[in-house]
């Protein structure tokens, strides 16, 4: 395991492309944090970012930061595919490891990772910067003290004209971000099964519009529609509940998330003959916008990260959270009859089963 | 074949509830028809109905408005299980019948309908009231001119803390709207199969939440989101071409229709081997709001209709488009395992083939 | 004073244009009421209302409506300019009247009015509908019921590309929503000035563009932006008072009141040398939507009016508060230099004097 | 006349508190640019942003940072108050001075500067930053190129729970905003005369909402309501065009600036006597949202002012629109009867005369 040095985390950052920079900015102005080294392929990332935060040791060899004494946290901000070999050697030179969201692109890599990290005991955690949200906290604030009543479904949509990554498709870019908030949100339950469609257009390889079904016990309907190719921005989450509904729109600038006092009862039928009967109740009661901690996401990670490192008490994105992840994600890959992952860790023949739900058991991890 | 009553074409509508008063109000406003009937079972609201339109003939007997001589038009504006006894006793006693959507609620029924107004050469037409209006009509033209370019997908959600009905599901309701939309955007081809995932709650028989996929050739990926129970109200039909990008928000007051000129060309890649060198273009051009028709959808469908009977023309919304949109809706019922419809048109196994996309073609219509 | 024809009310209106038909559509569809005299200087739309409803009496001569036996309310829906004399002549033939806003275009005639319709005994109603729609009865709660504070100010914006009035401008027109409304929800009391500024585009003589000033005691600042030359509609009015803040948005579908628990205290400083150091606290609480009446205002109006007659009890929007209306919408008129009114009512020279505030004292009424 | 160290031109910041990091961040990204100095009254924010940006001179004394040799751009981010010492200090000591805004508060302190600077040969700027964002230069564009036609008028609304300068009323902080872009986009002329009216809530000494009138020649009527008090944040000018009409929405996350195809023409009425006849005429066509450029506007700002600097040529906004911004500041204040600022420039009796316009001519500068 990584000592620290005095109290300040010393952090080493792989990858310096669209995402790193942010992670070095927050960690580079936290006290409890300095960044000792920035790797990447391209040096002159590297060099602009050491040159900005004043980072000492700047490299294009992952390994010479891995291996480096003055490195107690790795961060691996590179593309994802080449997450599941970082961390691992990160781990087993007995860093603690933070890496970007999905943890790993199969499922055996992230169960692997996660014995790992706790064989070594380092910390594993994965950037499901969302979950650190002001309205994600609320969300599941709602959920866990009974707010919202039972959890009917969860609708969750994130859509945008986007970035089509060079390595992976939309469901291990996007979706990724909608099944931690679900993993967050609902307690960290696995679903019954997943179902994935997913379509690739304008020539690419690589799906770029998916709709995933989970089911999570004992009976909550959760939806994902991810797309890289919509014209306007859309990312809102609405979590139905037997006493209250949610509905968390990121993008408004403001009141992210509304609490709507409205639903349905229903009447059982006396006479079981006569289903038309039924007495429907609606109740349309008040809207209303809690206040949310309106401090930067990604902020509120880092100064948890740095706490959990301190107090070795693990993140609330841990490496379970991430492989818990990975697994719904793997599943959709599969149920899509996607190209990805490559089929390594599954023995199953996906072109024939395509659209049959994955019982998540069935996977690897 | 029914005549018409010198230029002025007869209506009788049966069902004076939520919809009829609205198909009341713009048949008896138009120069070209005039109300001459109304039936409903509950007698004070077809008396209601007929004060403020004098309507000569009230009745609680469907059968008489059918039978009478002063009927050109049968409007059948009844429960959804209702509509095929209705529409076909009107169809047998030669008027022209304009039944609610969806037309039936099995294919068999919607089949032998069709059939039935061809032979007996009457006007069989649906009230899939949002192909009139403006905002859909433009998306129609849209795509015909080709100025979207191939259509790669269409997205569509409605949602509300909606009526649960008493004798259908969230599918037949409302989905029914979409998919008649779908159908007459993309001309009337069918898919080529249909997926769909459902869920009951608030002690509900009938599902309130309904998910369904349907591919449409030559590669059209299409899906639709219904729900009664969400806390917020959205209507919205994305479509993603390669030229251009459509979304229609039906709630906007003004602007329900924008077109965005962006998108994404993706070059082919020269080295097989490495499919991470792909170069991606993004373009994000302006975006515009056509300006739309005003006018009320149904009073167009209404002038629209009266035309058809004139003239002997089949309607935008006719019997096959009805019959194509209850294949699609039968289809959703069955594989997301729905006991809704009674299974009478279908010999499969639900039950145990649930999620298992559908194949258009094993329907009976 | 009119008597009622048992208990149901019988209506005349005088006017078919474009409001007409929704108070005769209201009126008729009302228990309590029946129309029973329609009068347009158009026959032909006279005729077209009279045959929708059933209207016995139909005639282009206000009089012989307003002097017909089976008439008890008149209802005046006709241009600005004979408000006053149309209401004069229904008032000394003992019937109730009810005049669209503005009640009239002069303070004098409004003055008039009043006094006339005390001595005769009937009731003086102003269409002012906002007053009776849910949003606007519940800011008036939120006012007084102390919930909001001290009023610090109201600021309302109502422009749209609106219909250019024949025969008033934009301050008569729609401002006279917006004053009705701060009449309302303040209480009756009036400003102790008024001033306003506007312009006249487009080639039209008439001002399209208006911004009111107000000042309330003890210490309300009130503002009024319209406009008919906008390219989108807004309909806006913001209350800021000391404990809550409330923002009425009548475009939005569903949501048009959000209170805000919203504020800033500034402690006074102890060093009165020294400003710069005045402690400011803000707070930034929750927002809430109160759910609201969803019935549409005209038929809550209707209701109501009916009662007052029935009763005897003023309306809401009666005389008095047409007249407190027009001394604004006049000062602003006079304040901005406006040709409207004809100034018989107002012996100073509003050439010389545009934009200095008028003190609403010195108004004839 | 201050000689740049090479090509990279040496910034010396005052003020590190709200705003002045972001200058530091975005001039120390800059390759053009080098942050030598940096100055503030807290040594430790001062401090933190050398550590930040690696600035080899740090000072609480804004006289050391002035005078430094190694300081070729001086950047004023004090308190308002304190801009024009400061910047009169810069360019007496030979430094190009980039100031924010306002410039000043007082019109013959603006003039001092904009006179010194010429004499000086330094360039003075004013950060006026949104004139340099992407929405508001497609505004000056538009209505450059003719494509609104004649600019009817102007209306600006920047509202929100904001923070309470220590030193200015709502007029000087947010006002300054609005006018320097009516300064941009109408081209630098002046309003012939200026109105304002102001209210001070919550215990404040110094006014926090606002409105402004002001007329520019030919036929211009320009409007801005500010309020640091208001529930909701809004930032929206709407410009009315005898062609065309543009709305821009500084808060919507993608798109900004909605140009209308919208208008009224009305023709001359041919009777004089009969003016109710006039002709009017709606044009409701197309609405669409031009792509605009998306880089950080302070970024657009930066590069700009170094190229001014490496050209000598005046920047966009330079000393003149500076002053010509605080005169119409400074009229508003008086005509408002504030009691901001002091009136050391201006020599009547704002008391005796709140809301009489201010023509602009009789301003000292």
């Amino acid at each position: 395991m990584s000592g620290t040095h005095g109290s300040v985390v010393r952090v080493g950052v792989i990858g310096c492309g669209y995402w790193g920079p942010n992670l070095i900015r927050n960690f580079a102005r936290h006290d409890g944090a300095r960044v000792t080294a920035v790797c990447d392929a391209d040096v002159e990332r590297a060099d602009k970012m050491a040159g900005w935060y004043s980072v000492p040791l700047i490299t294009s060899d992952p390994a010479e930061l891995i291996e480096s004494k003055s490195v107690d946290l790795v961060v691996v901000a590179t593309p994802s595919r080449t997450h599941y070999a970082l961390a691992k050697q990160a781990i087993l030179a007995g860093k603690h490891v933070l890496v970007m969201k999905p943890m790993t692109t199969q499922v055996d890599h992230a169960k692997e990772l996660v014995d790992l990290a706790a064989r070594q005991g380092v910390m594993l955690a994965v950037d499901h910067t969302f979950v650190y949200s002001g309205a994600v906290r609320k969300m599941r604030e709602l959920v866990v003290s009974g707010e919202l009543g039972d959890v009917y479904y969860v609708d969750s949509v994130r859509i945008n004209l986007g970035i089509f990554q060079s390595d992976v498709n939309v469901i291990w870019d996007l979706a990724a971000h909608d099944v931690s908030i679900l993993d967050y949100i609902l307690g960290g339950i696995e679903p019954t099964d997943v179902t994935a469609v997913s379509a690739a257009h304008a020539g690419s390889w690589a799906e770029n519009i998916a709709y995933l079904t989970m089911r999570f016990p004992p009976d909550v309907l959760a939806h994902v529609h991810v797309n890289w190719l919509a014209p306007a921005k859309i990312r809102r989450t609405i979590i139905g509940g037997s006493r209250r509904m949610a509905v968390y729109d990121d993008i408004h600038p403001s009141e992210k998330l509304l609490v709507y006092d409205r639903g349905v009862s229903i009447a059982p039928w006396s006479d079981p003959e006569d289903v038309y009967t039924a007495l429907v109740s609606y109740r349309s009661g008040d809207m209303s916008a809690p206040n949310l901690d309106a401090r930067e996401a990604l902020a509120v990670e880092v100064d948890h990260l740095l706490d959990c490192i301190a107090t070795g008490i693990a993140p609330i994105a841990d490496g379970h959270s991430g492989l818990r992840t990975v697994r719904i994600l793997e599943a959709a890959n599969i149920s899509s009859g996607s190209r990805q992952p490559p089929r390594t860790s599954w023995d199953g023949d996906a072109e024939k089963s395509d659209l049959v739900p994955i019982p998540i058991d069935t996977l690897a991890g």
